[in-house]
This record gives C-alpha cells, sequence and structure tokens, in this order.
C-alpha cells in the first residue's frame, strides 16, 4: 500500500497552530500557551475543526482532553482502539512543535491512510492531553494522569492555577470542560511522535527514533546553611559562607553524574535553580537553596548520583561547618516502552526507506503514564541543535514528513490484526 | 579634669531611639529606619529635643544633615570647630547601635565636658548625617558626600527612591529640608564613634579600636552565558552549563582572596549575590549574573584579587567554552585616618585606663567622605560576635560607656589649643 503523506498539509496545519499564542521573538518562532489560556481555546478550536473535517468523533473529557475517533463502518465498536496525539500547550516562550506535531501528525497519519484506502482493523484515536508541560495547575502531564486513573477528575479539577484559579472553572470558561474520561486502558496500545529535544538524531542523520525508554526523574531540594555577615567586616577566616559551600555542591553532583555517563551514558544530573540569601554583593551569603535533577533510564544509577549529592553535603557540614538538609521529593521511576510498538515503528520505517534508530528519552512525556496501563512506544523527529522550550525549537518539514510516515506506517500495522 | 561619662543616661538615650521604627525580632532588637520615613523623622525630633536640651545650637542643611553646635561665649565664633557624630539611618532590619551610638556619644561627650566644667577652645559641632546606609535613595554616605561637595545639593535633593519620590520630597514632608550645607571642610577635626561589625576587639578583650584606615571597596559584576536546555535530554558531555562556571569562579574568588591575606591580612573577596537564568530545576543554567566585592586597605591588593577573578573567567571562557563579561563599576580607594586624630584616640585611652588599639575598618562609614576635606579619625567599639546589620546585633552597655570615655578625651584634647 502507497501511504503517502502530505508534508504541506502537515506543515499548514502546525503554522496555523503556530499563530495561537505566538511571541515575538528575536530568532525563531515561540509561542505561550498555557492550558486554559484564550491562545490555549483558540489552538482546541482549530484542532476540533480539524477533527471534524476529516470525519472523526470528537469527544471532551471531564479534564479538556480532546478526542478524535476514527471508526470506519466495517470496524466492530468494541474492539480495542490504537491510540496517538500529544499536546497543544507549551511552556511560556516555547516552540512551535513541541506537542502540536505529535497531535497533527496523529491526524495526518490519520488522513493518509483514508487517502489511501487503508482499512483498519481497529478505531484509531487522535489525542490531545491537557497540560502536558504544567506550570500553570501542576508539574505536568494533567491530562494523561486522569486518563490512566493516577488522579480523580475531582482532584484534577480542583487544581489551583498562582490566582487562585481552578481547572474547572478554566476549562469551563473557554468550552472544555466536557464529560467522562478518556480511558487509555482501553487502547490496545499507543503511539506518541514528539521531537528529540536533544541532537542525537540530527548527529546521526536519522529522520526516526524509537523510543526505547523514558529516563527516570528525581527532584531534589537541599539548603545550605552558614552566615551572612558584612563582607567588609568579616576576614576570609571567620566565614561561614553558603555561595562558597554551595559552589562545591554544585560541581560535586557534576562530577557525580559526568562519572555516572561511564556506568550508564544515558544519566544525567544538573543544578538547575539556586537562590541566594540574601544575596546582596556586600553580604557573605548565609543560605542557598538548589534545585537537582536526576535522571537516567536506570534507577540504581539515579540512586548513585542522589547518594553522591548527599556525600558532598556531608563533607561540607564537616569542612566548611555549615548546616545542611536535603529532600528528594519527586522520584519517578524510569517507564520502558513496549517492544511490540517498537518493532512497529522499525518496521514502518524500513518499509517507507526511513532510517530509523533505538533512542532514549531524557524528557517525561505523557507517554510515561500511558505506559502503565497499555502498551505505549514513541517516535523522535530531530531538533536541530537539540534547542527545545525556546522559540529557536525547530524541526525540519521534511523531518516532520518523514516521522509522519514512519507513524502512519506503525498505526497501519497495530491497527491490521 | 575628671571626665565622667553617664553611662545610663547614653543608654537611655540609644534605647528611646531604638523604638522608632522597631521590629519584632526572635533574638536581639531591631529596628528599620529609611532615611526620610516617619521613623526617622521621629528619631530626629527626639535627637533635636536633646540637642536643645544640652544648650547646642541647632542647624537642619538642605538635605537634612543635623548639626548641634556647641560654643560656649568664650570660643571666638571664628575658630573651626572639632567635630563627631554618625548617622540615624538603619538597613531594614538592622540593629539599635549602628549609627545612633555615634550620635548620642557624641552628645553625651559633650554633657560630659560640661559636666566637668572643660574649657574647649574651639566650638564641638554633634552631626547626624542624612542617609549613610543608603538603599532608599543612594547607595549610602548621601549626607556626607554633600557635606564635603562630592555631591550637589540639587543633585542629592533628585535622587529617587523606587516609588519615584525624591530626596527633597521626602525630607519636606518630614519637616527636615533646611538650608545651606554642613561644610565639612569648616572643621578642624572629625572623629565618628561606631561599632566595630567585626569580632576583633571582642577578641582581643579591647573596649575600643583607634582605625588605622578604612578600606578601599570594589564592586564587581560578573556575567557568565552558557546555553539553557533541557536538563532531561542534553547529555553531559554537551553541556554548557553556566552555573557549574560560575561555581567554579565563586571558588576562584574565594582562594584569590585567602591567598590575597598573606600579603595584606585584611584583604577580603566575596561573592555575594549569584542569579541564575531561567533558575528552574529541570534546565541546564543559560547564563548567571555575580556581584562581587573586594576589599582591603592596599589598593594593589584589591588589584590583585580582581585580576585573578578576571584570570579565571578567562580559564572559564576556554574550559567550559562560555562567554563571559566582567565590569568594575565601582572603585573606592582606602581611606586612611589622620594620625593626629588617632594619636588622640588612644592618648584618650591611656589617660582613662582603658586600651585601645589599632585597627581597621573594612565596612564604608561617612568618615571615609570627611577625611577628603579635613583630618578624620574613627572609634570603634566591639561588636557582639561581630554581628551587624541584624537585630542580633549588641555592644555592651558598659562598652558603649568606655568608648564614649575615650571618644571624649579625643575630643578634650583636640578642642584644646
Amino acid at each position: 500500500m502507497n501511504l503517502t503523506v502530505d508534508g504541506e498539509r502537515l506543515r499548514k496545519d502546525i503554522e496555523r497552530n503556530a499563530a495561537f499564542g505566538d511571541v515575538d521573538a528575536e530568532t525563531g518562532r515561540g509561542r505561550t500557551v498555557l492550558a486554559g489560556s484564550q491562545a490555549n481555546e483558540r489552538a482546541r478550536d482549530a484542532l476540533v475543526t480539524r477533527f471534524e473535517e476529516t470525519g472523526l468523533d470528537v469527544r471532551i473529557d471531564a479534564v479538556g482532553n480532546i478526542l478524535g475517533r476514527w471508526r470506519p463502518s466495517s470496524v466492530d465498536p468494541d474492539v480495542s482502539p490504537v491510540a496517538t496525539g500529544s499536546h497543544l500547550d507549551s511552556v511560556p516562550e516555547g516552540g512551535i512543535f513541541d506537542g502540536p506535531l505529535g497531535v497533527y501528525a496523529g491526524l495526518e497519519a490519520v488522513r493518509t491512510l483514508q487517502d489511501a484506502g487503508f482499512e483498519p482493523d481497529r478505531p484509531i484515536d487522535v489525542v490531545s492531553f491537557t497540560e502536558e508541560e504544567g506550570g500553570r495547575f501542576s508539574s505536568g502531564l494533567l491530562g494523561s494522569s486522569v486518563a490512566v486513573g493516577e488522579r480523580s477528575v475531582e482532584q484534577a479539577r480542583a487544581l489551583m492555577d498562582e490566582q487562585g484559579r481552578t481547572v474547572d472553572a478554566a476549562l469551563e470558561e473557554i468550552g472544555y470542560r466536557g464529560d467522562g474520561v478518556v480511558d487509555a486502558g482501553s487502547w490496545d496500545a499507543w503511539l506518541e511522535l514528539h521531537i528529540e529535544q536533544s541532537d542525537r538524531l540530527e548527529d546521526a542523520g536519522i529522520s526516526t527514533g524509537a523510543v526505547t525508554a523514558i529516563t527516570g526523574i528525581n527532584h531534589c531540594e537541599a539548603r545550605i546553611i552558614g552566615e551572612a555577615n558584612h563582607a567588609g567586616a568579616t576576614p576570609m577566616g571567620e566565614r561561614t559562607d553558603a555561595l562558597a559551600a554551595a559552589s562545591e555542591f554544585v560541581l560535586d553532583v557534576e562530577s557525580a553524574a559526568k562519572e555516572a555517563t561511564a556506568e550508564s551514558e544515558t544519566a544525567v544530573g544538573t543544578v538547575g535553580s539556586l537562590d541566594v540569601q540574601p544575596n546582596a554583593t556586600n553580604v557573605v551569603p548565609g543560605a542557598v537553596e538548589l534545585g537537582v535533577d536526576v535522571r537516567d533510564v536506570d534507577h540504581s544509577v539515579m540512586d548513585t548520583i542522589v547518594e553522591r549529592a548527599t556525600q558532598s553535603l556531608a563533607r561540607l557540614e564537616r569542612e566548611r561547618n555549615v548546616e545542611t538538609e536535603f529532600e528528594r521529593p519527586f522520584d519517578l521511576e524510569p517507564v520502558p516502552m513496549s517492544d511490540r510498538c517498537r518493532d512497529a515503528i522499525h518496521a514502518a520505517g524500513a518499509n517507507s526507506a526511513i532510517e530509523t534508530m533505538d533512542i532514549h528519552s531524557g524528557a517525561a512525556h505523557d507517554s510515561m503514564h500511558v505506559a502503565k496501563v497499555t502498551d505505549a512506544g514513541m517516535l523522535f523527529a530531530p531538533s536541530r541543535y537539540g534547542i527545545s522550550h525556546n522559540p529557536r525549537e525547530w524541526t525540519d518539514w521534511e523531518e516532520c514528513r518523514r516521522a509522519t510516515r514512519v507513524l502512519t506506517g506503525a498505526l497501519a500495522k497495530l491497527t491490521a490484526q
């Protein structure tokens, strides 16, 4: 069967979506589309219109997840669907591909299968999950957490933004407070196409990655307490400088992560945030708070890096006389993708002469949730220079087309009994 | 002559002043007295009342500096006065001694000389300078900058706080927008008693320090630019982490300052402020700004530390591939105190059996300005644990009395021709 993805049609969809919440950017093309915002409403409306034009049955669930189902009359309505999709929301001043590529590639795959006269044995659901990025109501993956039963509808709707506005009220306002729940457990399989957000595909010159696993994630919080004092009147030998101690900690975390890559090359450790008290040029820093991000596909390697971080703090207590605190409030296990889905991706690549490679995901995705209740797979398209969450995020249109072609082939394979 | 300082009278003055702008504090006793505030108005009113009770001629100048002159009728009005004083304003949540001790000790010295029947050959001016601490209108030393001609009255009055309120308007509102300018150049000599803000006197068990010099001060700004990227998706080997680079810089500045103490034990170097962009746990830091404070009594040693800081940045550019920027916008030369004033302090200590020692000042004071136009000296009283700019700032009342006794003796010596 000749599956010809219409790259131009896909490009137009993504560019139309890019106009919602678009921001001025020196370089590239950015957008700010927080869940439940006006920009999000317009992006949702446009998607629903496209779904309807494609003959999909559209459903909005209780937390605003949007689902468009293609079920030709020949398909038994009781057969489990295969689903695909991603999200339409963005981080503040994010890029135009992160999320929308996967949603519109899912739609384009359905259109391609329709155009080719393909007759699936299962329905195909194209999905846009609510607030994948987080940052307004949640720490992210909101819609998919409800779809897999991790969070109840009531819990999700009660979440509030900084202004005290609930998910419930925000969805009501934009007209996307629907009924029932998209049930990811009812799917036979799930595929999500997303930009890579790293440059391994670009470096390898390969158009599509088949994700092996999504790394586990730890967010840790460290606090180092010294003694604030006058920067002029406190001799060097009499200081308990919390920032100097924190600087050693930052470098220790970096070393620990670098050394861990010898055991598992996917390991990363980052001190991403650092806040100094009182943070005045003429005061010896009295306290520092640090946010540490640790990830790997192997949870025991994450444990090793976290252990090294706590050892660093213990050393600083001894050597620099500071007090320290450490917490590990957020600990997501690594999530392997299903072999069946990954095989379908590689086979679809081979059938369409598009090279694929195994690759891990260092970023979290809704697929982490979906993988808990059904076979899940992810496809990556190359990210120029690996940049994401930034207006300079870019994936060539031809690469979008190729990855969508692989997605289409994989969906065809998974929906053929 | 028997000069008996009334420690109880001095304590009452300082405690009365401590009630203006007092703040709740877990430990100690704090106050917030910003220049031109209501608390500042009440503190000024109380001082003026005390001056008048003591028979001083009170003058308010065009920038709100308060001067109370004691000139017995026997003293020729054309003879240059000897002046003493400090400031009544505080940092936010500062202590009760920093500033007020020097103002009220000056008043107490005059009362002591009057009580003893001392007949000076020069008038004695007791002075409270406007906004020594800064933080509302200026970076500090505001009133003294006008008194020595560094700033014009017009420039000073036009300075604005964050709400756009001028010095002029704030002084008018509290009734302290006077006329003319206190002319520090007309003084024969100047003495300022201040708390040490360090613990060298306490450690040595000595009641009064005679300041040899006030250190020079550099404030430098460093900027390190790396590449913000996804903390999960960016392998360790492909990062340009601005915070990891900044951490090396912080430790390099600390090492440079520690090593400089071998040449000049008064040298200090501090990275007091550090701001990360975007400062999110899950993003590799893209840029860091740092505020560096460097001080010493020897300017060439300050140069050495600053040079080492710039060498560190050059190394980080090579080794970590970051871009860096460095500025040194604030460069105050060290200011030696006058030998004549210092001799008067040591002599007054010896005459009253109060031990004195030479000591440098790592903090800036109005005396830095005054020293440009006349002979200036400073006396330090011990600071418990060296703490200042904090409600835990403390100087024992007996130490306040002793230091005031030395000040009184030194004023007697300087006003006797």
